[in-house]
């Protein structure tokens, strides 16, 4: 029986501005050693590179593991039906190929524009809508300031509750599953710091340590000075690390939100959109998560992968993790039973989602081989 | 020498939705018993009930009173220049009329729908800007989250400061020159709460009691769930009552914030417009503010103006205060020495600033005739 290894990536691009481009960005260019254009380093220069790797080896009779590319085009807005075509299909796929070994992802860049490097970590995150109603109209503050619970203020003080003066989230046991750092980490830490010069203490808050950011506060009627406004909207996210768990975390955090609006003795009525549980007064609909998801740095396809970074590039690749979350890549380690490998390919000033997306066709050139020498050391 | 009456009123209108109106908003038309149109209650109508009343006067050369009219342009938006324009023109005012003697408003309406009212109490207000900026660009909270002080986060503590979970003002003395309830007051929340049947507790609120609003929250950058905003705003305003000093509470305030945002170590800076007053990355610039008002119901003006009303309406008028504000009338009261009267004119459901405003013709005639009889009455 083959190899078989599952290249995950996609070809859908977020909408960007497109007026401050240098070139065409819906046709590919190239200038000074760069590929510029619309999707070139996210995500698809690394396919380009995958599939240009597998058919040379194809075409030399050296392809000697199954490749499975699984491309989607909505990995920019969360993946919708995502899970359930890989549900429908996958008696098929395991019909046809039988089990996935592993999976390849390569779908973010290096830490910075000289080192490869290996991504073995993503944060999850959890989106979370709150929503505080009079269920009245807007009301004039002249007529009515003092009269009423306003749900702008029950809003700013609920929300003040999340987190300490010290920024530290106030989830009961928020961050006891959180693993502690380890000796090796710290020595990772250092290197990266003296590359990057960056704190060692950001690659931390970024990487390792969950967080919480309260990204609107949106009301209706005018935005004036006078009005009271009757319903107010905000979109909170939390980052999410080894080892919390999403059940969990949406439970207390519900448990939290209800027990503090409780105790502001509001007539308003909150409803938060997280995930599947209610209250009275405190309606919880489902929204948008995603696992968190760590590599294993002590597995034979890490270290096929390493070796191939290293032989291709003459140096050995940094470890690195990422803050932002990819909810494929745990959500497919799951399903397919099995571990998932992430190679950036590009480097750390390429654009992605920005004008002027680039990548550097030696990047490419590189990555291409490096994914050639990965399929001949698993097959 | 004359007795000299001062006529406070302004002719400009707030602008309005045109689209639910039932007729031409910009010509007056009359139907069943009302005068519908832009500003015709709020605040032309009234406009022409005193000056048709003193006109009438006059050509029964009954006019024995100097009235003077000051009908400004700008009363919605501020009075911008008022205050200037005022006192640019007293030295020739007092030279041509010599001093006034009382104030007359007739800018708010009545309670309810069929019993007349004079008011005597107008709250004051305190508008109040603050900003909270990173001085960074708009951040991606997957790849910066938990790395940097959000201003957000900032914001909702520091707004969460300014109450206590039963919406008390905690700006340390904030309640301590409220005047205290009075039995007189007591009898007279009870009066009209039986003529309104609305709760005494919701008088004592919206008028007597100071309160703090909320009114907007807004941030840069494009309002997604995956941006930390570099730099979050805020509309505060604060209504104030008798014997609160404007002057006091924009120190304590200011002394209060600037504690509060010290205690979330941020490394954000925090500006607040109120008044001139400057912190170390706490600025401080000056915003809208307005005085409270408080008529003297033992005053031989007030008493003038109750018989009036009572002569031609044949019953008592109920005392009555707003919750609102009008800047001009405790500043007239200071710049001229003498006390103000306000007289509403129109009724609770005259639609100021709002579709379809209106007016009762019955109530601009009597109006007229109260004014008349207070005239003949003061000479």
């Amino acid at each position: 029986r083959k190899t078989r290894v599952l290249f995950y990536a996609h070809y859908d691009i977020i909408s960007a501005p497109l007026d401050r481009w240098h070139s065409d960005p819906f046709t590919v260019s190239g200038l000074n050693g760069y590929l510029y254009g619309r999707g070139v380093t996210d995500n698809k220069g690394p396919i380009m590179a995958v599939a240009c790797a597998a058919a040379d080896l194809l075409s030399r009779r050296a392809l000697e593991i199954d490749l499975v590319l699984l491309i989607e085009g909505e990995e920019e807005c969360g993946s919708s039906g995502f899970g359930e075509t890989v549900q429908k299909h996958k008696i098929m796929l395991q019909n046809l190929f039988g089990d996935i070994d592993a999976i390849l992802v390569s779908n973010s860049t290096w830490i910075a524009e000289d080192q490869p490097c290996i991504t073995y970590g993503l944060r999850g995150v959890m989106h979370c809508a709150l929503e505080i109603t009079s269920n009245l109209l807007d009301l004039h503050s002249s007529i009515e300031g003092g009269a009423v619970a306003e749900p702008m203020i029950d809003m700013v003080k609920l929300l003040a509750t999340l987190t300490d003066n010290h920024r530290q989230v106030q989830i009961p046991g928020f961050y006891d599953p959180v693993q502690p750092e380890t000796e090796e980490e710290k020595q990772l830490y250092k290197l990266l710091s003296d590359v990057t010069q960056k704190q060692a203490s950001s690659f931390v808050a970024r990487w390792r340590e969950p967080s919480l950011t309260v990204h609107t506060i949106e009301i209706s009627g005018p935005k004036n000075a006078t009005v009271i406004p009757g319903t107010v909207k905000s979109q909170v996210s939390l980052r999410i690390v080894p080892d919390q768990d999403l059940d969990t975390i949406v439970k207390s955090l519900c448990d939290y939100l209800s027990a503090s609006f409780n105790e502001l003795h509001s007539t308003n009525a909150l409803q938060v959109c997280i995930a599947e549980c209610s209250f009275q007064f405190f309606k919880v609909n489902v929204e948008h998560t995603a696992d968190w998801w760590l590599g294993r740095l002590d597995d034979p396809w890490f270290n096929a992968l390493e070796s191939a970074v290293q032989e291709e590039w003459g140096s050995e690749p940094l470890h690195i993790r990422e803050g932002g979350s990819i909810p494929s890549v745990p959500y497919l380690e799951k399903e397919f039973g099995c571990h998932a490998l992430h190679l950036p390919m590009g480097q750390s000033l390429d654009q992605a989602h920005l004008p002027d997306e680039r990548i550097s066709l030696a990047n490419l050139q590189k990555g291409k081989a490096v994914i050639g020498r990965f399929i001949l050391k698993v097959h």
